[in-house]
């Protein structure tokens, strides 16, 4: 891994300040433990931090009669964060404190009419604007922004460079961004949104090899491996959606058949109950959210159809979650999105036992598989975690002293 | 990432002796931007390595009238690593010295009706002893000897957890070859050493996301991601022959059904032009060897079943290939494998065309393929890898100055 040391020395400022958040107040040597840094190392970074505005003193640890530790903190006036989960039909904006504390949310619809680069990237910075100016977060200092946005990112260019339901090809929406905010913007990837969230206060926390797949419309599967967000060589890693389960099966709007994502996407649901039963009640036309939520509801009430086509549906995924355990051997696979959260329990109870039966019985019998647990909407929290880690970085807007 | 200071510290003297060996002789500053590591650190490694015996100080680089800079290269003497290849058929030793010059080979034949565990554990260590024995590395130290074996490995525990084409279980190899070999002993993953052998010395050198896919009677994917191999949680990784490509497709060994290797493992090509041409004179009865020997040299005489056999086969590889180009984004796959060797270049050529019409077009652009070019055993060579690095470790049974 070639990375300079400017490189190493963000990522371990990000891996002590991450731990610190997740263990607040802690002592430095317990830092140092937590993350296989030397205590020399965690030492400098703590001070850093704190010359950041982001750590500050927290008083003495116990020390059971021998010399009192000092202690460090989060410092929840250090700063806010802004996350921003742009999708196909509306943009969601929350602001958050350094502890991760939501202090204002707020959300703009977008009509499919009105996806013109300059008409979503105004309401983006209309809901920034109203999240950053609310007064539960006045006063503080923004950190960072990040926007998540569903589609192919280039994330160090800051463009979005192809975007399927928007018909968008290479726009620059970072620098559109820029002529309407004045606060340092970081385009992330809705998949690497998720896994980030998990990673830092879900079902991920403290794992090294970890797996969120993301059901929606369109499902994808967020890598951390060894630790670390895999983001691959094009920045597109986790296209799990566009995996093979049925070579020459369901046509898929990628110009392939058979992908994953045409059997337990949502339309891929849609579709399973369809397949059962073509005049379902349970069907609503032109809205698969409605169809989602009333086979959800129907499945909960025992209607035969809907139990069936759950199974299906579990069996499906199960494999295709299989394939992922098969592969990369995790030690837990979180299942997230839209669609996970309206399937909930009965869902996660088929899958396991799914993958319990389609994949190889070691990887199997380590990886835990489950529900994400985070109620909010955790892209807005990656994204915001992504802003934090630019803010650590060389140019970051983090205050001094 | 947890790892210990400890581990950390084992695995930068791998780093630098790795850049080292690729770069020998090599100044400190130039180690030091290859590998990311700060002047002062390299500086200390260099000193360590050169301790061990690894490195040796080899004069000095032209600076063009400045002053002379240090080079260290490797010490080809410092001792000799062993890699042993073990397959359901035979035992595959060699010796090689520090630039991984293969210094003497040897090897046993595995008879079926042979293979249990001290039967082959003595196969093993008569090989190992012939290989160390030989004049070519008489009175050098042995650093360590990498083992691979067929089946899922504790590589830990030093055991053998399966073996299906032996009926092994939870077999304690380490501590049985430990009975007939003084040396210092690692238990590697035949995927893991494939993989070892292009990074060291391969097709994958200086790449941080490379995939090497090997085909052979299994197949499997090791995997690096972040420029280090991925093992996965239970030390599993890799098992993308246990995918599923075809849902409800063919029988599988391990209880599935439509596996990646059930289409693109040896029997599976055998199938595949089994269901071409039944009654085919390239198919050798009970001889995969033989008949994928048979449909290599058919192809090159323009024999039209063995084309078409040929296409469809990496029709399905291809297919298979795309899904690890989709989920992992890597900047190259490597074909490695007896199958791969024998099928050769019509093998990759079509399997890029196959790629490219089943990928997503931003991965598939920054993914490469190519065939191994290692024409010695890369399994051998990888386990030594492996022993080396172990060498380093804490215990490791490198010379002190």
């Amino acid at each position: 891994m070639k990375r300079t040391s400017r490189e190493i020395r963000t990522a371990n400022r990000y891996r002590v300040l991450r731990q610190a958040i997740a263990d607040s107040p802690v002592s430095r040597p317990r830092l140092a433990a937590a993350t296989g840094l030397s205590t020399a190392t965690v030492a400098t970074l703590v001070g850093e931090l704190t010359d950041l505005g982001m750590l500050v003193d927290a008083g003495f640890e116990d020390s059971g009669g021998g010399r009192p530790r000092g202690l460090v903190g989060i410092n929840p006036g250090g700063g806010t964060l802004i996350g921003v989960d742009v999708a196909e039909t509306y943009v969601h904006a929350e602001v958050f404190d350094l502890a991760w504390t939501v202090l204002a949310r707020a959300e703009r619809t977008l009509h499919p009419a009105d996806s013109a680069p300059d008409q979503v990237v105004r309401a983006i910075a209309q809901a920034v604007r109203a999240v950053a100016g609310h007064r539960a977060a006045a006063g503080r200092r923004v950190l960072g922004v990040g926007v998540s946005v569903p589609g192919v990112v280039d994330r160090e260019a800051g463009v979005l460079v192809f975007a399927g339901n928007w018909g968008w090809r290479d726009v620059p929406l970072l620098r559109l961004l820029a002529e309407h905010l004045p606060h340092r913007l970081f385009l992330v990837n809705p998949l690497h949104a998720c896994l980030a969230a998990e990673l830092w206060s879900g079902a991920a926390r403290g794992r090294d090899d970890a797996v969120v797949v993301n059901l929606g419309t369109g499902v994808g599967a967020g890598l951390a491996l060894g630790g670390e967000l895999h983001r691959g060589a094009s920045g597109s890693a986790g296209e799990w959606g566009h995996t093979t389960l049925v070579l020459d099966g369901r046509l898929c709007h990628c110009g392939r058949h058979g992908c994953v994502e045409t059997y337990v996407g949502a339309p891929g649901i849609v579709q399973n109950l369809r397949e059962l039963s073509p005049l379902s009640p349970l069907l609503h036309p032109d809205d698969q959210t409605e169809t989602i939520a009333a086979l959800a509801q129907a499945c909960r009430e025992g209607d035969p159809v809907a139990v069936k086509a759950m199974r299906e549906t579990a069996s499906y995924l199960g494999a295709a979650v299989a394939d992922l355990v098969n592969l990369l051997d995790p030690e837990i696979v979180v299942l997230s999105g839209w669609v996970a959260r309206r399937l909930g329990p009965p869902l996660l109870h088929q899958v396991r036992q799914s993958v319990a039966r389609h994949a190889l019985r070691r990887p199997a019998g380590r990886a835990e598989i489950m529900l994400s647990p985070i109620a909010a909407n955790p892209v807005s929290l990656g994204a915001a975690s992504f802003a934090l880690e630019g803010a650590l970085g060389p140019g970051g807007g983090a205050r001094r002293g």
